[in-house]
C-alpha cells in the first residue's frame, strides 16, 4: 500500500464503481483505509461486497447535479472509471458514446474546479494505440477517450489540475460479468469439446482485476503528491502471451479434454495483433502481482480465493 | 476559382453557414457554381444576402434528425463551421461547448456516414496550439475543436472518410458583428480620441473573410479529389503584424486624430503573443489576396466593396 500523509482521512470519489473493475478499485481503496465514496446513476445497482462500506450518491448528468454531489463529499481525489461500452456500432449509440466518454466527464471536471478540487484519475484503453501508433483508433469509443484527454489537458494546462490518465490492456479476474477472453477459455475447458477459435496468434495484454485495483491507488497515490498542474498518462500493462499460450495454459489448469480449433475463424476487423509497447510509459511504483498460469484455479467455481 | 470535374453539379452542405464567416463560404461556394444548402437550427436567421440563393434544412441534434436531411440533400461533401463561442467562462456553457463542438459533428459524421457522404472540411483554430506546441488549448473552447479532430481521425481510418481541417487565425471583413480586433479598432479610430490597450506588442494573423471563404472552397475542392481515408489538417494564415502595426496602419488609413495609449491594459490571461507558425502545414494551392492595409477602407461606412 502506497504512503499517504494522512491516509485514514483521504476521501476518494469513484464514477464507474458498480461496475466490474470500478468495484475492485473501491475495494483496493478500502483496503488503505481511505473513505471511499459512488458516484452513480440512479438505475445502478450497488455490489453487495460495497454495502455498508462506501458512500452512495446518485447523479443526474448536469453540472448543477454534479456540483451538489461535490460540494457535499469534498473528495481529495476523483478517479474516473465510467464509460460508455466499447464496440458498440449502432448509430443510435453514438450519442451515447460522446456523452458519457467526453460530456459527462467534462461537466465533472468543471464541478470539481468550481469545488476547487484538484486531483484526477483517469481511464483509458491501449486501443487508442492502433497499430502502436500516438494515436490511432480502434473505434469510436477509443477515439472518445482520447477526445477526453484533450479536455483534461485543458484543465491541467489553465485550470490547474492535476490528472493521471491510467491505459488499460485486457482484464480479467473472478465472477467476470464481462465475456472477455480469459472467463471464454475457461468456460469453454471447463464444458471441454472443441471450439472454432481465430488464427490465435494475437499477443494479449493481461492484467488481474486485484492488480488493477492496485494501480489505481498507486495512481491516486502519485496525484495526491503531485504539484497543481501536472498531468501525466501511464500504461498499465501485465502478461504478454499470445491467444494459442493463454489457451494452452487454460486447458492444462483445468484439466479437461478441450480443443480450440485455431483458425476456424477469421480475426476480427482492426485485431489488435500486438498491443503498444508501453516503453518508458509504465506506472510508476506499479507492477502487477498475479500471473495467469497462477490464477486459473480461482476462476473456478468453488476456486480458492485470491490471496 | 479550382477546378472540380463537373462543378455545376457539386452539391456542399454547410453548418454554420448563417454565421458571419460561413455566410461568406456560402458565397464563395455559390461563386464556384455550386449548389449550396445550409444546416440550420430552427432559431437561426438565414443572411439576406443568401436569400433565394441557398437551401435551409432545420435540424434538431440527434442523429435521426440529420440523417434525415442528409438523405434528403445527399451533398458531395460537408463542410462544419458551425460552432459554440470561443473564450466561455460560465460553468453552464460548458455542456454547450462540448455539445456543439463535439456531439452535434459526431452525429453528422455518423450520419455522413450512414448515407455513404464521405467528404467533410472542419474548422479549427490556431487556439489549439498555445505556446505554439502541437496541442495546448488556450481554452476548452479549443480543446473540444482538438477533441473533435481525435473523433474525425476514428471516420478517417475506419470509416474511409475524406476529412480536411482548417484552422483559423483572427479574421475580419464588412459589417462584422464578432466586435474582433479590427472591427474594434476601426470603430475607434472614426470616432477619435484615445483608446487604453494593452502592450501591444502581441503578433495578429489576419485574413480577410473573403480570403477565408476561398479558402475552404480550395478545401472543399482538394477533399473532392482525395483517395477514402485521407485526412489533413492545414493553418489558414494570413499577414502577420503585431497589434501596435495594426493600429498604425489603421489609424492612417482612417486620417482621424486617435491615439491609442498602449500599456493602460494588462494583456489578457493566455494572451498568444505570437501565433503558432504554420510550417509546411499551410492549405496548398491557396493565398490570400487581401491585405489589411488595402481593405481598412472597404470596412468604413459607405466604403467601397470588395473586389
Amino acid at each position: 500500500m502506497p504512503e499517504v500523509a494522512g491516509a485514514g482521512a483521504v476521501r476518494i470519489l469513484l464514477t464507474g464503481g458498480t461496475g466490474y473493475i470500478g468495484r475492485h478499485v473501491a475495494e483496493a481503496c478500502l483496503d488503505c483505509g481511505w473513505e471511499v465514496h459512488l458516484l452513480t446513476r440512479p438505475a445502478s445497482i450497488l455490489p453487495p461486497a460495497l454495502d455498508g462500506r462506501v458512500g452512495r450518491h446518485d447523479h443526474q448528468p448536469t453540472f448543477e447535479s454534479l456540483n451538489a454531489v461535490l460540494r457535499a463529499v469534498r473528495p481529495e481525489c476523483v478517479a474516473h472509471l465510467a464509460s460508455a461500452p466499447a464496440g458498440a456500432r449502432d448509430p443510435e449509440q453514438v450519442q451515447q458514446t460522446i456523452e458519457t466518454n467526453v460530456t459527462l466527464p467534462t461537466l465533472l471536471l468543471e464541478a470539481m474546479a468550481a469545488n476547487g478540487i484538484g486531483r484526477f484519475v483517469n481511464t483509458g484503453t491501449f486501443w487508442q494505440h492502433y497499430r502502436g501508433e500516438a494515436f490511432c483508433p480502434v473505434d469510436l469509443y477509443a477515439a472518445a477517450k482520447q477526445a477526453f484527454q484533450d479536455v483534461v489537458r485543458h484543465y491541467a494546462v489553465n485550470r490547474g489540475l492535476v490528472a493521471i490518465t491510467l491505459k488499460l490492456f485486457d482484464t480479467y479476474g473472478p465472477d467476470d460479468p464481462r465475456r472477455k477472453i480469459v472467463t471464454l477459455l475457461v468456460d469453454a475447458a471447463r464444458k471441454g469439446g472443441d471450439l472454432g477459435m481465430s488464427g490465435g496468434e494475437q499477443i494479449l495484454d493481461l492484467t488481474h482485476v486485484a492488480d488493477v485495483g492496485r494501480a489505481f491507488v498507486q495512481a491516486i497515490a502519485l496525484a495526491l503528491a503531485a504539484p497543481g498542474g501536472h498531468e501525466a498518462s501511464y500504461f498499465v500493462s501485465g502478461e504478454r502471451m499470445s491467444l494459442k499460450e493463454l489457451a494452452r495454459i487454460v486447458t492444462a489448469a483445468v484439466g479437461q479434454h478441450f480443443a480450440p480449433r485455431f483458425g476456424a475463424l477469421a480475426y476480427r476487423e482492426r485485431e489488435i495483433m500486438v498491443p503498444i509497447d508501453p516503453g518508458t510509459d509504465r506506472l510508476p511504483g506499479w507492477a502487477p502481482k498475479h500471473r495467469v498460469g497462477d490464477m486459473i484455479a480461482t476462476l473456478l467455481p468453488g476456486g480458492p480465493a485470491v490471496a
